[in-house]
Order: structure tokens, then C-alpha cells, then sequence
């Protein structure tokens, strides 16, 4: 726990202070990001102490040989790595010939970091006396650009405190760049060309054997005072490495600034010969514009996502901050725009975790986007599954399923399975279940249908089949039964009939038949191309659905409890209030055997599905689960406060799920898991807008009607938030004690707000009292 | 399968025939060992075709840093590998100026490898044709002495067959070797001096981290048509290699020999600045005897080994070859000299699983060397358990367990656990249980129950202690259960309730609280100072007893059968027979997932017990459970068949028996699972021992007298071995119609045959018809 490091603000995240043993972890927290590229917030200068390099590049990545000590059949050959990108931020600063190092200097003082939320950009400035005793006050503003996003741009400002100055300001480009993360210390990075013309630096590197191939590049523009001085800079070239070197002399008061605009272009978006080309046209388009002109863009474009995006919070800063810190990053990590792109659990901010998806997206991150964006950026996180399906296939494939049954991986970049522990990677085969889910979820709450016969329905008819092959009878049950599964609940491995698995598996299977019927209705021609592509046959689809109809649940009569799997029961009940702190976090402090015997949960598992399924169980079962569980969970994983805010808020317990909110929406800014400094975890931040706009706000969609049931956490004076519901822009506001809607667009939109119908009509703001 | 290869022959291993590809294995198969050092059979002369180097030493290991995929809490720090130590066998041989390689000799012919197993030495021999035309005749017999176990000798012989040849020989000594198994490429030894004298060399070296000294020595003689030549070889010293040339000329017809002595003197037999001294001594004797006294004196150790543990079959060549095999390669690798050393399940063939001590030990290896040694060999191996205790509790400890619970290591060489897969290192618990059986089977079968005060009972404490903390209470059942386990059969994982680790666990504790009342009547001043040690309350001990009175055990009514596990019947119950062959083995075509899903067992488990109590289950029981369980069973384990083969036997089904007999015998052999490049299977040598004297013999102890059951597979005329019970000799011999007993010694010995009770008189054989 870091709490109250972080300045609390509403629109800013703030630190104060200089503090090396803080370093890794704000420069996570300060992390930049356009959706194309992100980076860390590494000082720009050299910095000597503790510090965590991290620039990446989105759908870069590196196929590292997996490691594992004893290697089981059908584990895959490669771990996809997030791949620390060339760096293009470096400015050595030398005052008076002595290298700023904030490591080394005599002293540091007015030190601040500002990542400014609502505008897109983040500062960092302070006072530093060298070793040498020149004294200079620093600052230094950042952006990663929301409208041209191969670009970014940085303005380094030196003043003079107490005498005049000899400044030298050397930009450089460099490819010698490392992973932290390396199986086999292999080189990630083959470099190609270094160039340099008179004012700008081209670095074209690619990936070793994935062959991404990028440019690197930079041009800086040198200001006295405000006043351009057109010098030539002094080239250095190295082998990886360019770097334009500028000197001037700095009269006490003066103010020299480097403007630095820099970035990647890449082949996923420009042909691999032509890199260089673009990066051209890029750097003469930012040079034209110049930096404050960029910097307003910034702002308007920020000023666009908030617009639709932002949850303002009255009356709790914090919950504010928080609330907007979670958006912020989601925003920086994914704007939609490109369906080969995904939603990594660190987003640009680390390493760890590789791969870019896993089920967090289709589980946890879909609904922010469909209501956030338009559906087009929904429709291509789920396009995304759909290109990825043949691989899907073929890793079922190696797995011993066949006749088209898909398991899509654990985790993936481009479809391929990455991970390596045959407890998740061959049994958390729930992910399957989460991306049909989606796919029901994304009709249910854009009402597109047509993504189903157009790319759906072949997913669903793979994962049909892997569920039916999954499934085997048993003679002892006279049911089917899913045996040897991981459920979200990561503290059980290889169990029997978890029963989340078994009840997605079945919905699954349910709903593939379903859409079939409805497809072939409503979409002949599509139905006959997908019947025919995937050779499906009426026997098939029979025997699916004995598998559906005959699902076994493992079921305790007398508590009238699901329970999370096959022998639940036979564990030693001891709730998590009777688990002394010092034995906390079990996953640091037990080894596994011991946390896979003891009865901690440590994300919602049974729960998970109360949570999707929320309209298949009434409220009664739903306290009684939420009431039996609750009280074994740990959670310890980021993703798991999130389903409990929302159920709680469900039940009425407002003040429980507002507990559950800060834990998941401050999770990183107070560093509750001490782990920061490896990255944010960005998926798990989509859990917090769901916190509030599914959990306190009670958004979900209930016939085909978009329905909310608004409690207001007692901390709060109020709270509103923007819904795209089939393009028209619903605003609710959930004040203590009325909720207002507030519809723009053209159509007149029916809801249900606590069950009751009302219509909300363009310009007229309707007031409903909170229950 | 590699069926033929290896010739027929009742008392030596043959190959005929040069195959490179063959090369690998042949090393493994023809292995020479001597209880404290081992060796790959390496040819001692340049070998540029592919090969496994390897030269062991009992007790050197290597704790190379721990490499896995993902780490799980508890993992131990390292693994201790089996290490390759220098060589001390090679010798360059030059033919008229060109080295001898087989791998690029115009013509090998005659090739032909022998060990023999009756006099424990191994010889090869063919004729070759250099590139440069010039043909020699080699012989090369070597053998690690039995005799001075710190010392082996080699006599390298060459013929000119067409010409006149200059030959050239360099023995030499080299320490820059490295291991095929290597987490982290660490460099394992560290050369610290290399000394050349006019005749002898010596390399000494340290393994870097566990610092075991060793000292390499080597001295040769040169003989022309068997007279020795007194020549001083010329030195060459290098940083980790010292090598002595010797050249000659040689006409044709004539035979040039070198006779090379050599091997290692270690710091746990010598004091650490005493090596090179006692190398000095070792090879003062060696040359005083010479080489063919040396022979002469192996051949009389292993005459003696033999008289004790031969097995004699007759009627069926290969049969009494694979039996040979095994008693020769168990005697090879571990005499039973010296409490600090243990049978690794590889002996000295390979490096493969490391550590040295498995729970084989106990379950397979102790019975055979209890009847073919003398019982201190076999209470030596119970002490290096005992020696352990207190790195078990701490090992149970770091896994939370507390109040010296033991939980003796799955591998282990110093008593420290080193193997890292979560469901074996914290799960596979029943290596617990057997290490308590071993402490019974010694009891039951030497009459020593001095053991147990002396040093069981705290073993036995240690054990009971885990058992009572590892199960728990379900209110469910309202019985005891132990969840999360992985038992014999690896094929499950982390499942609840394994009826053997049930099993084993109660019979600990019952056994425990009988011997804790037994030590306190025959043995006060023992029982006060363990209880005193120990900390043992009357309290805890009743604590022990309500577990084992309540112990739950998976049973299923209807068949009467004893689960595998909870949830076993719930399997798609297919049996093996079902297999399309081109599906196995399992482990090598299936994913893990899948395997352990199915109902395929690895090796005998439920079985297992059946096996280890046989006397607690009526034969129907047995019955019934083996045939419910054998048809499952695929034997991928080499520790499998032998325990189905007594089992077998022990229902009268002696067809089948031997069936799984020939498998575990020819195991290496014919190579069933074409590995055996890697090393033997040492270990399951000793259940091939089982299968024939408790299998086919029905050897066992009930009342206290050792009792037989003897059956004779069809195939065979007779099969006779000779059991130390007691301290009394008894010969065995089966024939078709009457089984022969003779005893040796002084005391008249009450048995049982086929349940009726006969005295065996010494001096007086006894003739019992085979039922």
C-alpha cells in the first residue's frame, strides 16, 4: 500500500518530492499512451539510479523460446513477448560539462510529476544543483499524440538559477535497447540502418524473427527565451545510436528549451520500405505545426474521449481521481481504431504478463467500449477473435480435440497459445465460454446482429464443438461431466466440474443452437456459407444439445448451493476473517499445495457467473452465493473486486460495494499489491467503470431495453456517466436523491429505471427518485 | 523397442556390429559401476560421432539454481544434479601419425562389445582401417575394481595386422567437463591444480558451491607382446587436462598394450589435502599388483556377489539375461558400504532426474538388498533416512507445516528437496508412507527391531505428525480427508482423496502408535529420550488416532471396489485394449490435460497398496481390484509391471505374470521406450528381483516366518535364488514339479510353503511339490 503518495486531485495525478525508492513505481504510474505506441515514464536524461526502461510499440512483439523446467506435451514453443521498443525520449543534458543525472546531483528540491488526465500530457520539473554546483530549474512536458499517433513530442526546458550556463542538449535515437523480461537473453532487435540527415535521426530496426519492421525517428528545434535559434546540431552515429548534439550559452534567468518530436512508423500501417519515407512526412507535418500547436490538438482530442468517457465523481476526490486514472489508462492502452490490436493486461506500462490478450477482454473490457465508444470499436475487439479463429482450431487441435473445435488461447498476439502452465494453459479452457459470452453481449447491448451471421457464428459453432468434446458421459452420474479444469479461480487447479465452466459451457452450446435457428431464419445465404465451411451436420448439433440438456452441476441440496466444483465441501471452511493478516497475501505467503487445499478464492468463480447470468437467478440465490463466497475470497487477483462491487451493489449493500470500489479503482495509484512498478493493470481497470455504471448505476439491458437501478455510495453527492446505447448518448446523473437522464440524438429511447419504463426524449431531462 | 539387438547369452551382455546410431544407448546399456564411482561405457579413444560422456562419482552433485517457467511458492532453490566428473579414461591413440576415430575409419569390422556380468569387467574389440590405410586390431578390456573401489584399470591393445605401424598412446586426465543437463551453463568444477610426475598425473578439482574435493589420477604401463616396455612418457600439461604419450613401433603381428590405471580419491573418504597422497597409495598397489591380478581379484568379488544374488533360470536365455542385468547394474550401483550414499534411479548411466534418492528406494530396492546382503546393508539404507529427519521437518516446515512434521523430499541428495513441479514436489506425499513401510518391511523381515528404538521411532514420529496436519476434517463426510495429492499413478494430479495416500497415511499412524507403546515396554530409556526429544504429548498421539479411526476412503458400493480417488468413476472408463496403438504411449502423443483426464494409469496404485498389504486384503478383494485397475494401466513407469507381475503371479495368473516379467527385465535391454540413450532404470531393476522371488517364488513373511508360494512360468524348466533370512541362507530352486530348500548355516529355520509349515535343517534339502 502506497496510499496518499499520490497528490489526491480530480483531473491530475501528482507527485512530490524526489524519492529514488519511487522511481520504478511512478514511472509506471505516469505512463503514456496512444493506443499505436506507449511508453513508461523514464526520465529523458540519464538517470543512474533504479529504473525500469519500457517504450513499446502496439502488436510488436517477440516469440521467446519458452522455458519451463520440465516440459509437458502440448505446451507451446514460444511465450510472446511485449517488447521494449527503441527508445526515441533520450536527451543527454550536460550544464556546464557536467551530465544531469538526477542520481548524482547535490540536490533536487520542487521535484513534480503532473500526469494531466484531462488534457493528455504529462510534466515533470524540478530544481537540481549538480556536482559541479551549477544550478538550473527543469522542465519537462511529454505527449504521446492522439492525432497523429506516430508521434510524439517533448519540450525540455532549462532556466539558469543562480549564474550564466553553458548547456549542451544531445537528443539521441537508440535500438541497443534490452528486455527485462528475456527467456533466454536472446537479441529482440536486429538494427538496420542508421541515418542521419542534417536535423533528423533514422533508426530502422526490426524484430528478430517475427520481422516487425519500424523506423525510429527524431528532430529537435532549438529555443532561447522563447525565440528559435536555427543552429545545425553535431551529428554522433553509433552502430545503434544517433544523436544530434546542441550547445548554448544560458545567461542567469535565461530559459533554453528543446523541443523534441520523435515516435515510430511501423509496417503494420506503412509499406516496410517506405518507414522512412513516413517518418519524413510525419516530423515535416509536426515541424509545421510546432509543439504548442500539437499541444492544443492534444487537448481537444483528450477533451473528445472525455466528453463521451468520463464518470465525474462530486464529493470524493479520491473515488474521483481514481475513477478518471482508470479511464485515462484504458484510453491510452486502446482506442479501437484497429481490429489486429488488443488489450494487454499491462497495456504500454510493462512487460509482464506478455501477450496482448487474454480473457480480460472479452470478459471485462467489452462493455467499456461498447459504451464509451461507437459499436465499430466493440465490433473489431470481437473481429479480432474471429481473424484468430483458425489458430483457435488448430491449437485444439494440438490438444487432441478435432473436427473444428476451437480453444482459443489463455493468452495470445496473434492467436497462438503463449502460455506455459498446463494447470491454465490446457485446463482454464472458461476463456472459450468468455468470448461467446461477448459475442451475446455485444448484440444485447448494440443491437448489431449481423456481426453473427457475418463472422459470430462460425465462432460459436467452434466452441460448441470443443464444449462437446470437452464433456464426457459419466455412467456413475448419468450425466455429462467436464472433468480436470481451472475456473477463474486460479487457487484451484485441475478440478471436476467447476461448476462456471459447466453452466458456460452449456450456455454456450444453448445459444450456438439458438443462433443457428436464428441465422437460418433470418440470413439463409449466410447460413448455407457457414454450414458449408464448417461441414456442420444435424446429427452434430443433436448430440450438442444432449450434452447441454444433460449437463451436471455439482449442487449442495441442503444450503441450496452451486458449488465451485466437484468436493468443495470437503474442505476445512475457515473464512478469510479467521486467516491471521501476517498469512496475507496467501499467494506470497503459502506454498501452492497448501492455497490449493485451503478453501480461498481468489477471483469470483461461482460468482463470475451470477454476474453474467444475472437475470438467470433470482436474488435470493444470488445473496445466498454471494453470502457463502464472499467470505473465502481473497482477492487476489485485480480482477475480482470489481464482480463483488457490482453484486454487492446489486444486493443493496451499497456501503460493501463501495469498499470493493476503492480497492479496485485505486489499486494501482495506492499500490495495493506492492507490485506497481511492474506495470498498471490495465484490464482490470474496465472492472472499475463496471463497478459503477453496472454496480452503483445498475446499467444492464433487460428485454432488449437498456435498464438501470442507481444507488449512490453514501461518500458521494453525486455521480453521472455517459452511455452510447445503440448511438444515442444517454448522461445519468445519480444524485442522493434522484437520478437525471439526459438523452442527445435523434431518437426517442425507451429504458427502465428500477424495472419501471420511462422514455427519454432528445433535450428534455427527465428526474427519477432514487428507491 | 530394440528386440534382438543385444545378444542371447546367460551371463554377458553382447553387441555385435558397429552402428553409430547404436552408439548412445550401447553406452548407457554397458555401464560399468562399482558402488562408489561409475561410467558411461565412452570409448576411451577420440570419438567425433554422437555420444553421452559420463563418469560419476557416489555422492558429487551439483546444486544447479532452479529453472522454471513460472515460480510457485515452495519451490526449492536448486536441483541437484548428478555431475560428470573428469574423465579419466581417455587415450589419444595415434596410427602412424593419424588419430584412431571410429567415426572416420574407412572400414570398422568385427565389432564386438561384452560385459561381463559373471566377472564384472567389459571388453571391446574390432579390427580397423584408418584413412591413411594403416589396419589395426584393438581390444579393450576395462573394469572399476570392487575390490579398491577408488580405482579402475584399462588394457588398450593393438595388433598390426598388414604392416609395420607407429603407434602412438596418450593417456590423460581432464577436468574441463561439462554436464548434458545444465540449467544455467554455471561452470560445475573448479580445476585447482594439475601435477605431472615422470609417471603418474593427477588433476585435483572441487565442485563449485557443495566444494566436494576430488583428486583424478592416472598411471600407465606399456607393453610389447605382453613384456613390459619401461619407458618415460612424454608430459603435456594444460589448464584442466594432463596427458602422458607414450609411442612405439610395432611390426606386424606384433601387440602393443597399454594398461592405464586410474579413478578418483574423494574427500569423503580422505581427508581433503590427503588426495593426491591416497591416489599415490591406490596406485602404488595397483602397479604392485598389476592387471591381471586385479582382474583376477574382480572376478573373485563378483563370484561372491553372485553366490549371494544370482538368480539361475533355466529353459529361457533371455529371460535369465534380463535378471542378470538387473542384479548386476543394482550391485554396480550401490553396495551398501556406506550410509551417506543411496540408489539414484539412473545410477552411474546417466545424468537424467538428478538427486539420487527417490521413494524407489524404499518401495522397490530395500527388499533386495534385505535378501541378498546382509541386513546392515539394508539398515543403512534406513539411517541415510533417519540422517535426513531433520531436513524433512525443516522441509514441511518451508511448506507450513509445523510441531517436526516430516515430509521426507520427493528427490533429494542431502535430504533437501530438489524437484520443482508443483503437483509431484508438494503433492506426490505417499514417498512419506513408504519411507514408514521400509521401516516395517525391515523389521518384518531381519527380526532387527533394535532399529526402531535406536532411530525409527522419531522417523516414524516425524511422519505421524505430517499425516495428523495434512488431513482434514469434512463436515461433508464426517470423516478425515486428505486433499490435494498426487499418488503413485502421476498420470492424476492434485487429486482428493487417493485411496493409497489415504491408506498409507492411516497405516503410519496406527503403525507409529503401536510402536510408541512397544518402545515404551521393551525399550523405557529409548521411549523417554525420543518422547523427550520430539516433544511428544499423550494429547497429540490421541489427536493422531481420531484421524486414522476417521480416515475417509473412496469406495463404490455396487463393484465393492476401493476408488482410485473421489470422482474416478466419473472418467469416460474406456480400457487400454480401446487405445488405437497409434495413441500411445500417452505421454509422448497426448497432451497433459488430456492424459490426465483419462482413466490411464501410469503405474500401479491402488495396486500398490494391494501390493505393500497384501496380507490386509482377502485374494477375491485382490482379484476384483486387479481386474478393474489392470486393464487402465499402461505401465508408462518402469516401476509398474514388476508390482502387476507379483500381483499376477499371486492370483495364480502365472501367463501373465510373465509377460509383464520379460517387460521389466528387458526393460534397458530392448529399449521398450527408446530412451535408454539416457541411462538405465536402476531402480525398477530391483522390482524385476521382486517379480521373480515375490512374484513367481511368493516369498513373503507371515507370523514371522518367511513363507513361499512358488509358481514357474511355463516357459522356464527351473528358476533357484538364494535369500539371506535372518542371517540364515536358504537356496531356493523351482522346478516344474517340486520346489528345492536348502539352508546354510547353523540354525534350524521354520518356513511355510504354500501356507504349510516345513523346517529347513541345514545340510538337508527339502523337496515340496509345486501345487
Amino acid at each position: 500500500m502506497n496510499q496518499d503518495y499520490i497528490k489526491a486531485s480530480p483531473w491530475s495525478i501528482i507527485e512530490e518530492g524526489f524519492d529514488r525508492e519511487r522511481v520504478k513505481s511512478s514511472e509506471s504510474i505516469f505512463s503514456l499512451g496512444n493506443g499505436a505506441m506507449g511508453q513508461r515514464a523514464n526520465f529523458e536524461e540519464v538517470y543512474s539510479g533504479k529504473t525500469f526502461q519500457g517504450s513499446y510499440i502496439a502488436g510488436v512483439y517477440y516469440p521467446d523460446k519458452t522455458r519451463v523446467g520440465w516440459w509437458k506435451n502440448g505446451y507451446p514453443e514460444y511465450f510472446a513477448k511485449v517488447l521494449n521498443a527503441p527508445n526515441w525520449i533520450g536527451i543527454n543534458v550536460w550544464v556546464n560539462g557536467e551530465v544531469l543525472d538526477l542520481n548524482t546531483c547535490k540536490e533536487v528540491s520542487g521535484y513534480r510529476r503532473e500526469l494531466n488526465m484531462k488534457e493528455g500530457w504529462y510534466k515533470r520539473s524540478f530544481s537540481a544543483l549538480l556536482p559541479n554546483d551549477a544550478h538550473i530549474e527543469v522542465g519537462v512536458l511529454r505527449f504521446l499524440s492522439l492525432d497523429m499517433d506516430e508521434l510524439g513530442a517533448i519540450r525540455y526546458e532549462i532556466k539558469a538559477l543562480d549564474a550564466d550556463l553553458d548547456i549542451g542538449f544531445q537528443p539521441y535515437l537508440d535500438s541497443g535497447v534490452t528486455n527485462e523480461d528475456s527467456n533466454w537473453d536472446d537479441k529482440f532487435w536486429n538494427t538496420t540502418e542508421v541515418v542521419s540527415t542534417e536535423r533528423q535521426g533514422f533508426i530502422q530496426a526490426h524484430t528478430m524473427k517475427t520481422h516487425f519492421k519500424t523506423c525510429t525517428f527524431m528532430q529537435s528545434q532549438l529555443f532561447l527565451n522563447g525565440n528559435l535559434v536555427d543552429v545545425f546540431p553535431e551529428v554522433e552515429k553509433k552502430e545503434q545510436w544517433v544523436g544530434h548534439r546542441y550547445a548554448h550559452k544560458l545567461a542567469k534567468g535565461e530559459i533554453l528549451a528543446l523541443h523534441k518530436f520523435g515516435g515510430y512508423t511501423v509496417d503494420r500501417n506503412h509499406h516496410g520500405d517506405e518507414l522512412v519515407q513516413a517518418a519524413k512526412t510525419t516530423l515535416k507535418k509536426a515541424l509545421e505545426l510546432g509543439f504548442d500547436t500539437l499541444l492544443e490538438r492534444q487537448r481537444s482530442a483528450w477533451a473528445e474521449i472525455w466528453k463521451m468517457s468520463d464518470i465525474a465523481i462530486e464529493g470524493d476526490v479520491k473515488a474521483q481521481q481514481g475513477i478518471r486514472f482508470n479511464i485515462f489508462q484504458l484510453n491510452q492502452t486502446y482506442l479501437g481504431r484497429d481490429s489486429r490490436l488488443n488489450i494487454g493486461p499491462k497495456g504500454f506500462t510493462g512487460e509482464k504478463y506478455g501477450g496482448s490478450t487474454y480473457w480480460d477482454t472479452e470478459a471485462y473490457c467489452l462493455p467499456f467500449y461498447m459504451a464509451t465508444k461507437n459499436q465499430k470499436v466493440a465490433r473489431n475487439l470481437l473481429k479480432y477473435r474471429y481473424n484468430h479463429l483458425e489458430k483457435a482450431i488448430e491449437n485444439a487441435q494440438k490438444l487432441g480435440f478435432s473436427n473444428g473445435a476451437a480453444l482459443y488461447p489463455m493468452v495470445t498476439m496473434n492467436g497462438e497459445e503463449c502460455h506455459n502452465e498446463w494447470e491454465i494453459t490446457f485446463e482454464e479452457i472458461h476463456r472459450n465460454g468468455a468470448i461467446a459470452f461477448a459475442i451475446y453481449n455485444y448484440c444485447r447491448f448494440t443491437g448489431d446482429y449481423s456481426y453473427i451471421p457475418e463472422m459470430g457464428l462460425e465462432v460459436l459453432i467452434g466452441i460448441a464443438r470443443f464444449w462437446r468434446q470437452r464433456a464426457n458421459f459419466s455412467q456413475l452420474k448419468n450425466k455429462y461431466v467436464i472433468l480436470g479444469v481451472t475456473g477463474p479461480n486460479e487457487y484451484e487447479n485441475n478440478v471436476n466440474n467447476n461448476w462456471y465452466t459447466n453452466y458456460l459451457a452449456k450456455w454456450c452450446i444453448d445459444y450456438t443452437i439458438a443462433q443457428l435457428r436464428k441465422v437460418k431464419e433470418g440470413f439463409p445465404d449466410d447460413y448455407r456459407r457457414v454450414v458449408g465451411k464448417t461441414k456442420l451436420g444435424d446429427n452434430e448439433v443433436s448430440q450438442w444439445k444432449k450434452v447441454a440438456d444433460n449437463m451436471y452441476f455439482p449442487y449442495e441440496e441442503e444450503r441450496g448451493l452451486f458449488l465451485q466444483q466437484d468436493g468443495f465441501l470437503d474442505k476445512e471452511l475457515l473464512t478469510v476473517a479467521e486467516l491471521p493478516s501476517s498469512q496475507r497475501p496467501i499467494n506470497q505467503k503459502w506454498s501452492w499445495d497448501r492455497i490449493l487445499r485451503s478453501p480461498y478464492i481468489k477471483q469470483a468463480d461461482v460468482l463470475q457467473g451470477f454476474y453474467f447470468f444475472g437475470d438467470h437467478f433470482s436474488e435470493e440465490e444470488l445473496e445466498r452465493h454471494f453470502d457463502f463466497y464472499e467470505p473465502f475470497t481473497v482477492h487476489e487477483s485485480s480482477l475480482s473486486p470489481c464482480v463483488h462491487s457490482i453484486l454487492a451493489a446489486k444486493l443493496g449493500r451499497t456501503e460493501q460495494a463501495y469498499t470493493f470500489y476503492l480497492r479496485t479503482s485505486r489499486l494501482d495509484l495506492d499500490d495495493y499489491n506492492k507490485e506497481v512498478e511492474e506495470g498498471l493493470h490495465i484490464t482490470s481497470m474496465a472492472g472499475t467503470w463496471l463497478s459503477i455504471v453496472e454496480g452503483f448505476g445498475g446499467m444492464g439491458v433487460l428485454d432488449d431495453t437498456l435498464s438501470f437501478s442507481p444507488r449512490i455510495p453514501e461518500q458521494w453527492k453525486s455521480y453521472s456517466f455517459n452511455v452510447n446505447f445503440r448511438n444515442s448518448i444517454i448522461k445519468v446523473c445519480v444524485q442522493k436523491e434522484v437520478t437525471e437522464f439526459e438523452i442527445t440524438g435523434e431518437e426517442i429511447v425507451p429504458i427502465l429505471v428500477n424495472k419501471k419504463g420511462l422514455e427519454l426524449v432528445p433535450g428534455k431531462k427527465v428526474e427519477v427518485r432514487v428507491s
